[in-house]
């Protein structure tokens, strides 16, 4: 049994955080005299005493964690922080049940962008700005959990991702402080840089700052029932598209080209191959919208290539109904579902670097195939492709279709239909945000789902954002022995 | 470049035994005094021309083939073959266009069982035989390429099925002559048994004779388009699902057991976990069809047992039309269509001891994320998961999704719906035969769909036959130096 204390203490520093957090939309709320700040105000105190009393109670000297410590925590921590963070969306003027509550935060703080709530163009600031927060938070903590957690805990092929200076280490390390520190500049800097494009775009300040904090974290609320439709403006489109694969893009690799290295971020195979894969998707659809559907070539761009960059980078953010393109388009963006973005980024999804992996592994097999006795060596960015990353990955991948499939099943028996239970399980596991069909596409809302689904669903977002296997292995009882 | 004699010589050998086999129809149709007997004996003297004229020219000394030419003979034998038997269909009463003769040889010989032909019932004897035979010849060519070829080839992990006695030979031997023997005598012995089961349920001997052999090759041919829900009885029904079940275990097996060992049968992994796994997805589908649905219990077990285990041993007999139980349902198909049988038998699909390796890793995996330092070994049927085993494995399940997405995107663009387009690239890839939705579902046909379309499900059911790699190494161009 594991020490828990430690575990505690940090949840409490996390709680304790959001509590501190709320602080902003409530003051938002009360500049522009909305009543609804009460509701910033009753959370953060129950945050702050919640949070307060576990770092009281768990203070203690060792504070480092072990590999069963950081897994508790990691897995703790996004199950936990969701329910506190839920609590102003439960009283006041939304006044919601706490399962679409948690739901929304789930989806917030996972950078799904899923939506229960209709009607947000006449909601308080407050509540619009808190959602924005839960994506703009929950990214980075997807990027740290990324950078300083998945790879000490060998989960889905993420050691290969491990830094050269704490390979063998048992304990889990402070990463180098600049490391982290020029991480969290990147990130401010480019919310900073994109909310001042979309300003530039036609924005008003408010909806800038919110859109790019949903942006960056690929996270997909906007403050609109419309998503970006809303804005009906080619400018805007350019923006997000510009920022979500920013967004998709491993952060680590800013902190470099700031260093002065700025080819860093094209030399990456992964950033290489998402770039590619955008462009080459997008051309396919651009044509066959343009010479199969008689689409105009250029409205056929800048909505291929927005919602394509939305999907794959685990955005959502939708500006057409891609639903009305027919048979083709629908199992392209299926597909494009379960890609996701760069490891080390906010993006979900499988991530270009596990196909990376399997493409790797495939040419390798067709070769050994033809010359047995030839013994061919695998690479990865220049790290070898030893037997523990192609397990992890080959599992990670297993885990993943198993997921979506139990998931789109346990969805169907509430009733779902095949194309939105298929499409939901799919969306909620990658962290996505809308699926396919006229319930929850791009132009539909999550409310009308049974209670059962959306619980359902919160659990796709979360087993799909700890990779499934920190959540998986505190359920087998080796790991509670010893 | 390899040898291409040997290959030819051996291609020419299995030509000229097609046409010695449509001298069967041929006769029966003599002998009803059914004019379509003149179709047999053209296809036959065709047959028999190329395939004498290629054994004459291919003949050497040395028949023994090394690793590529067993590549080479074992693709274009699945390529070729279906052209020659496709031969009767396009003369004659039926008169079929080359695509949709094609597509049905190819349905036949790989024991898919996915149809073009409409009016079975009333159809000439001789053809509604040539089909039975495809299968049955198909299934037992199936057999043979997955106990002499696949393993040493390497293909999909299969090496773990390589005999004891012929590790470690460079070319590839004749199997012991008595394994060979007593497989086909099992094969022949299980299709009599089930024949006289079928005439004893109420089949003409026919009907009995040509459904034995689309039952235990797992192919699903019918000789009505009601398929079996035409005989609506609950013992063809109960034989149908007694023998599906037979033609997918391996059949090495049943050699072990008539030399005295029938112990064999269950003490194998795979027998065990497809028995178990049939059992649960029935009784979770008649807990369902019963509670919910308010189907009578008797009638939900008879036509969820059916249905279940000719999908899953990747028949296509349908008794009903399952796209009428729902969303669930239509799920659990199409995701039952993936599973497939044992290894060795007649089986399609992904195959049970590829979910057995999954499993093994991923239990594996979890145990070694809690205890790093551990090490835990891994065996399959008593053998060590090697490296090249789980890379295999890994490969093949990655190729089966990404062929299974990549034609049904495919299909899309041929105009069909997104359902038709998922279900029809599942089933042609698993050769399983029915996909869902009206068009080609349980109570639909292929007939309807555009020529473009035929021909990606032709090669997708050549493609999952072959196990993508048997194919994919021939269009390396390493394969074709040194």
């Amino acid at each position: 049994m594991p020490d828990l204390r430690p575990v505690l203490y940090i949840l409490g520093l996390f709680v304790s955080g959001l509590g501190v957090t709320m602080a902003i939309p409530a003051l938002v709320d009360v500049s522009l005299s909305n009543p609804d700040w009460e509701v910033f105000v009753a959370g953060a105190l129950i945050c702050l005493f919640v949070g307060g009393t576990l770092v009281l109670v768990n203070h203690s000297k060792s504070m480092l964690l072990d590999l069963k410590q950081g897994f508790l925590l990691t897995a703790v921590s996004w199950i936990a922080l969701p329910a506190f963070a839920a609590v102003p969306f439960t009283f006041g003027e939304l006044d919601l049940r706490f399962v679409d509550a948690y739901f929304e935060t789930v989806s917030g703080l996972t950078t799904t962008g899923s939506t229960i709530l209709v009607g947000l163009d006449h909601m308080p600031p407050g509540i619009l700005l808190w959602r924005a927060l839960l994506q703009w938070v929950g990214g980075l903590g997807i990027i740290a959990m990324a950078i300083a957690m998945l790879p000490f805990l060998r989960v889905g092929g993420m050691q290969l991702f491990r830094m050269e200076s704490s390979d063998r280490s048992a304990k889990i390390l402070p990463r180098p402080a600049q490391i982290v520190g020029g991480i969290g500049g990147a990130y401010l800097g480019l919310s900073a840089l994109c909310a001042a494009c979309y300003w530039v775009a036609g924005m008003d300040a408010f909806e800038a700052i919110t859109h790019s904090m949903a942006t960056l974290s690929t996270g997909g609320f906007s403050t609109s029932d419309g998503s970006l439709a809303h804005f009906d403006s080619v400018w805007v489109d350019a923006v997000a598209t510009v920022f979500m694969l920013a967004g998709g893009i491993p952060f680590v690799l800013y902190v470099q080209a700031l260093r002065g290295e700025p080819a860093a971020i094209w030399r990456d195979p992964q950033v290489r191959a998402l770039v590619l894969g955008l462009v080459a998707v997008t051309a396919v659809l651009v044509l066959w919208l343009w010479l199969q559907q008689g689409m105009n070539p250029y409205s056929a761009i800048r909505y291929t290539a927005l919602n394509v960059v939305s999907v794959v980078t685990t955005t959502g953010f939708a500006s057409t109904d891609y639903n009305q393109w027919g048979g083709f388009a629908l199992l392209i963006f299926f597909f494009l579902t379960f890609a996701g973005g760069c490891t080390g980024s906010t993006a979900g999804g499988i991530k270009v670097f596990r196909f990376l992996v399997g493409g790797i592994l495939l040419s390798n097999q067709i070769r050994r195939l033809a010359h047995p006795n030839t013994v061919f060596v695998r690479k990865f960015g220049g790290r070898p492709l030893g037997e523990d990353v192609i397990v992890s990955v080959s599992v990670f991948i297993f885990l993943y279709v198993a997921a979506v499939a139990l998931l789109s099943a346990g969805l169907s028996l509430q009733g779902l239909d095949f194309v939105t239970a298929a499409s939901g399980a799919a969306t909620a596991v990658s962290n996505v945000g809308p699926g396919l069909g006229p319930i929850i596409g791009p132009a539909g809302n999550f409310q009308p789902l049974p209670d059962g689904a959306k619980w359902l669903l919160s659990l796709g977002m979360l087993l799909g954002r700890l990779e499934f296997l920190t959540i998986l292995v505190l359920l087998t009882p080796t790991f509670w022995r010893g």
